[in-house]
């Protein structure tokens, strides 16, 4: 079934609910919904509703709430919070990693200016870039079921990064060049010490790599490299790697 | 260092040999290399060389092999041989899942013909695809750093699959019904049991899903459904999940 986020905070049953213009197109246009089509619609509070489209109001559908459904928040949702932050790559690498990084369990994604960045974001290009990839969080949120939409934060350079980490549990960097040297362990060492609930800050380069000085700041700053594996990703394909490495770890391997 | 494949079994140093026409194109337009330029030289036996630019012979990149690269199989490929069975997606989601699961680790790529396909390989079309698709194989264990170029199989249909699945020690289903059924458990307990050298198959549908009877078709055959997690993920991200979380049961795990 289809499934929609609603920008209201509580529903209840037999509330009526608008789908925004993209969804409202998306459910009536492109899935071709007919009235009394159902549907799922998950409130800001991250709680899941079966719903019916009972009408359509100036193109846009409006929904009537039939139950609640009982999905629990920790049966969907990563038992832990993820912020991937990660340099800009040219083209549409970084929608990718959004895209992708959502469907996998990311609850934040920051977008990072670093040495090597082979793009710059200034000024209004930037606000562009973050609100279409708030979209592309919110379409992949709900093509993945899941029930929180992952935030998009601002611009942050390396400095304005490492103050931020200041909120985060464990602070990691992929580091490529720990894929050569043959040190595989760390993460799994990580991933063996969480509790759950832990805020998760990891680092990736853009297409150009992390500089080693970039490396060495973070490191100073608390921040642990760790290796994915020993073949070298790509930056899009690394974040995907962390995340399912991650799921695999807390979600079907401690289970 | 840039890396290549070359059509050689065996190399000496000293030798010289010529890239490809396309590895030629790369090396010397996109790259820019420079006579004495170095790069890496793959052999078709997996053997790794330092080699050098040394002459440009009718747009073709002639290199000499300067010594033997000490790096183990083990130590870049996956210890067990993988084989991705996918239904057709439209767009270019099959090649995406053959470039991600080149960087992952995978050894084989095997088209499927499914019920749910929102697309068909016909006749000429199936061999321009399996053509292309073997080409991405290779470019993504070049930048991958692989030892080995991940084969292209035949389009297969479902019972031609089934028929030589009789050579694979582990055959999974990737079944996104079962992520919706809260078992997690599955895919670790198979990864637990792995001793190294075996070779797995797993199917997973085309952005159309697998029907239920495909399905029930592939159990009576000995094959095992999995859930790749609680979040429903598309038909191009649940193989980079499933290698991800391989490799970091194999690699990272349990070292």
């Amino acid at each position: 079934m289809q499934q929609y986020f609603v920008a209201v905070k509580d529903l209840t049953v037999g509330e009526r609910v608008q789908l925004s213009q993209v969804d409202s197109h998306h459910f009536l246009k492109v899935m071709r919904a007919q009235t009394k089509e159902q549907v799922t619609v998950v409130s800001e509070a991250g709680v899941s509703y079966l719903a019916e489209l009972v009408a359509i109001i100036e193109d846009n559908a409006e929904l009537q709430i039939i139950q609640l459904e009982k999905v629990e928040l920790h049966s969907v949702e990563l038992p832990v919070h993820v912020t991937i932050a990660c340099g800009l790559s040219k083209n549409d690498k970084v929608e990718t990693i959004v895209q992708k990084a959502t469907e996998c369990g990311m609850a934040e994604f920051m977008p990072l200016s670093l040495k090597r960045d082979v793009v710059k974001w200034i000024g209004k290009k930037a606000d562009a870039k973050i609100e279409r990839l708030s979209k592309i969080a919110k379409g992949a949120a709900e093509q993945s079921h899941r029930l929180i939409v992952p935030q998009i934060a601002n611009l942050h350079n390396l400095e304005q990064l490492i103050h931020q980490s200041a909120s985060f549990d464990i602070k990691l960097i992929a580091f490529e060049e720990n894929a050569k040297s043959g040190h595989h362990s760390q993460l799994a060492r990580v991933f063996k010490q969480l509790q759950g609930h832990e805020r998760i800050l990891v680092v990736f380069g853009s297409e150009g790599g992390l500089e080693l000085k970039e490396v060495e700041r973070l490191e100073e700053a608390g921040f642990i490299s760790c290796s994915l594996g020993p073949r070298i990703l790509r930056a899009e394909t690394a974040p995907i790697y962390f995340l399912s490495a991650l799921s695999f770890s807390l979600e079907l391997d401690k289970v």
